[in-house]
């Protein structure tokens, strides 16, 4: 048996999404040998990161104030509200640059992919959004898989009754990518989704 | 950008063994849903793993205190010391029953398999147990690879000139395995060690 406080070490890792036995005991080992002061910086930096960020209360993103900087920058487009499921598609979405409107976050504990649903209050507080009468159009930005699809079908669902444009990311085939290597439905749903194509790209709207 | 408490966060979890920047803000993003008193319990897990225990200054494993519970029990056989690369090889022979011997730990840093070498003070240590004069057997139990058997020379060295029987875990076909399934070393290894065989077991040695 490992010494007791080892042991316990080893269960708050395995509390972590994707953390097995196998990889919390070796988190835990490396604990045992690293420099005090780094054992008490990370303690520190769990705390912090734990009470110093909070979900903006207009986008339900997280940040360390509320509304957060993205919300509460005056060049931003406020009519245009990107609907994501997390904050790294905020992130991812930022750092592509985009997008110049707003975000809106509707995964409940920022977990796409782990079984997490759409938070109603995130629904509710984009009801309300909309009808404060400054967003015009609603781009669902959610991922094209099963919960994404799902997601973006409660968002429309809140969304029902008022005169708001909703829209949604282009679906086909990825930039750069050589079309052997795809799967069928997304040539499938490119096939579909063709359009006129024109010398002007312009004019191909 | 991540707010800066949660980019902190981040990088703390990059430190670790095997966990790579995806890893890291998942878990990081799964501390800011967690209740406060969980992180709080994770933080000081933290600290009491790394300040509540130590190596064992006789066996060099990881212990609440030294000598260990192991290199303290009267009932074990202290003649007899089987040598390990860390603790974890320590808690598979205990929960395996098969050893009432003691053991020794000569990886440095608990971390076989990252590229850790064995300590040279576990080493110096080995050979001052041995020249104690109670050590009759030292068993040589590392793993059968490039980095185990690289250890177990180097625990031969640290006893070379001294007058104890040193040996290794017998190798060969895993019991429980189907042949088809072994990889052609394991099988060469096992047919060049090849025993005789008698209807009494006892009689094969």
């Amino acid at each position: 048996m490992f010494p007791e406080p080892l042991q316990r070490l080893i269960r708050a890792f395995e509390r972590f999404p994707g953390i097995g036995p196998r990889s919390a005991e070796r988190m835990a080992l490396h604990v045992l040998r690293m420099p005090r002061e780094d054992v008490a910086e990370i303690a520190l930096a769990l705390r912090d990161a734990r009470l110093n960020t909070r979900r903006c209360e207009l986008c339900f993103n997280v940040a360390e104030e509320s509304p957060c900087r993205i919300c509460s920058d005056p060049q931003r487009d406020s009519s245009l509200v990107l609907v994501v499921e997390g904050p790294r598609e905020v992130e991812k979405l930022e750092s592509a640059g985009v997008h110049r409107g707003l975000y809106h976050v509707i995964l409940e504990g920022f977990a796409p992919r782990e079984g997490a649903e759409p938070d109603p209050r995130a629904l509710a507080a984009l009801r309300r959004r909309v009808q404060s009468g400054v967003v015009a159009e609603v781009v669902l930005a959610t991922a094209p898989d099963r919960e994404g699809e799902g997601a973006a079908l409660l968002a429309r669902e809140a969304l029902a009754g008022l005169p708001v444009r909703i829209t949604r990311l282009a679906r086909g085939v990825p930039v750069g990518t050589r079309l052997e290597y795809l799967h069928g439905e997304i040539l499938g749903e490119a096939f579909r989704g063709r359009r006129p194509w024109s010398a002007d790209p312009g004019a191909a709207e």
